[in-house]
């Protein structure tokens, strides 16, 4: 049996009977429709799994129906908590066994600059380690934890530094998950499937680092699966959308750039795929998240060809999403909205998302509104 | 018809009937054995296609065997002719036309800090623009262009900035070609193939930014195509081998690092693979470069197991060629010896190689001396 340094999972503190009005709130410069319970989920409603922890961050959803309810796959980040002088961080071996790596805070060889990264020696860790915990809804806003649904744990070398963001697709009665497996040797899309969210079959790494942000489209078109993703260069290129092509979901072949970054806009510096495309009879209707070089997260829309979904129709050219209430602008990693998981509910797109790297989120789109920015007739 | 700026492809300037004896050189610190007619083709033994171009480099051919000769899939890399005070370099455009850019070399937002690369306004192109020239031999030493088979040229926006680099395996009657397809969107790993070197079929890009050293496996291991390749990772990992497996060469998955670099060695910066694995009773043997920081490129040998490549069963501690020659430590890009081409020959491989990153050599390898390397008692 694996020997993990977890916890139990304790049920949630959330209560399953509060039952509040769905309210919206409605902000400047964006056409969110942003709910009035945010934050929904927060660092505090859930214990850690690892001994002396801290859940650092909460975020950055999948999203999935399950039995009538809405279910999220939370990124859960922990942290071992901090001596002073000191700095310490998780690292899991090939075993599945997490050990705490410690050091002088004074160290020489320690970079300690950037809040997510511990640099020692050249060699990069993460100072937290993800893993995904299914939380579950009756009513799309009050989540709690489910017994019957442990977290998913990292396994495996390549996940020795944890497993975040996930996307989730149903196709063919099967959940088909789509996320970041974080490791020293690089950073790549994992794909896990499941029928129940309970027994996990792992179909190792589909795309090779550096990669995340996959998004698997939930229907063919003809013969064939698509998937978005986000390959990161060190030259030529950067990070930007791309699209490639399966037959059976575990092989990927003809990959093609479709969105780079745009020089003097909001998405400058980055661009990554959300959740899976939405079909809509204008065209594939993709959220996705740009970010500009002082690393502010937005989100914008791209709008996808039906037949041929490298054809990109139309783009955002301002974000249809800017970070501005408070819980967005303040936190582990302020100035940010990030997506990876929605419910689609005829015109309304319900977008659950992570807010400056700490807390969960929802605000919910009109498909319309966004096509009307996409389609406007000076464009 | 496609329209090109490339000039006929000229005959060669080298005859055929030298009939040179072959030599070796040995050289200490490596068991390569040189041979004595390096080296074998310069830029000045070819002219351009481009107009008012040289050829800077002539480089990192992949190998084959072709109706009883010897092929060499060069790699040509071109640059227009330089004019004082001004730097000018070609790029492609979506229709296939090559332009010149030019640019005054005091301009403050140009960086000509790279030998290899040009920065404008952060945006970066190459100095040469590189396509892929068949030439061919009867002896594996003297090599002539054919007119029946043309220049494979770039074609497409993702090859903008040339192609690149080619690895040619043999499999069920057909030829394979992975190659670096180069455009400002990044660097992937195109594959195309052909039957008789003159129609080429097109199958995009197969491994995405930013990848490139893929080497097919010649044969499949059960019921699964492998390759190896080499994906490089902006933050956590580095330039490291990875190995991909196939059910139709088209499509790829289940992606594993199999070789990082390894700190205070030879190989400490880079690694990537060669050519193709050689199947000997030991297991799959290939031989791949390995960079230190400062750019110096030997090559060394990983043994694979026979049935599961993805486990390395042994790897050179110190590497089996190092650049000494003269022709191998000064040139357009020196301190350099990459190979991705061989023929195999019972115990001995005849390798191809690249050196100082502007002309081609050919050394030969025992099979025996490399696996004494590798196997020797105290490891």
């Amino acid at each position: 049996m694996t020997k993990y340094y977890w916890h139990e999972s304790p049920n949630s503190n959330h209560s399953n009977d509060k039952k509040i009005a769905k309210m919206e709130i409605m902000l400047e410069n964006d056409i969110a429709h942003r709910i009035e319970q945010n934050p929904l989920l927060k660092p505090a409603d859930f214990s850690p799994l690892m001994e002396n922890s801290i859940i650092e961050c909460l975020l950055n959803p999948g999203v999935f129906e399950y039995e009538g309810r809405v279910g999220l796959l939370l990124r859960v980040a922990e942290r071992p908590v901090q001596k002073e002088g000191f700095v310490s961080f998780p690292v899991m071996d090939e075993n599945n066994t997490i050990h705490i790596l410690e050091f002088e805070e004074s160290h020489p060889d320690l970079d300690l600059s950037d809040a997510r990264v511990i640099s020692y020696k050249g060699k990069n860790y993460l100072t937290t380690l993800s893993y995904l915990k299914p939380v579950f809804s009756d009513d799309g806003i009050n989540f709690y934890e489910d017994p019957n649904h442990p977290p998913l744990l990292p396994e495996g070398k390549d996940e020795a530094y944890g497993i975040e963001d996930c996307r989730v697709v149903k196709i063919d009665d099967k959940f088909h998950l789509t996320y970041t497996k974080v490791s020293s040797t690089g950073v790549g899309v994992g794909y896990i499937s499941t029928s129940d969210w309970k027994n996990y079959e792992r179909h190792g790494m589909i795309f090779p680092a550096h990669n995340k942000d996959c998004a698997i489209f939930e229907e063919k078109c003809g013969e064939t699966y698509y998937a978005l993703h986000r390959p990161s260069s060190p030259e030529l290129g950067g990070n930007y959308i791309w699209i490639a092509e399966s037959k059976d979901l575990l092989h990927w072949g003809n990959h093609k750039c479709i969105a780079a970054t745009r020089q003097g806009k909001w998405d400058c510096a980055r661009v990554g795929a959300g959740a899976a495309p939405i079909k809509t009879e204008k065209g594939w209707l993709e959220i996705y998240h740009g970010a500009n070089y002082d690393h502010k997260y937005c989100l914008g829309a791209l709008l996808l060809d039906l037949e041929d979904p490298s054809i990109v129709l139309a783009r955002s050219e301002e974000p249809i999403m800017v970070p501005q209430a408070e819980y967005e602008l303040t936190g582990f990693f302020g100035n940010v909205v990030f997506t990876n998981g929605h419910i689609v509910k005829g015109d309304q797109i319900q977008v659950y998302y992570g807010a400056s790297d700490e807390v969960v989120c929802r605000t919910d789109f009109s498909i319309d509104e966004i096509l009307n920015t996409l389609l406007s007739d000076d464009k």
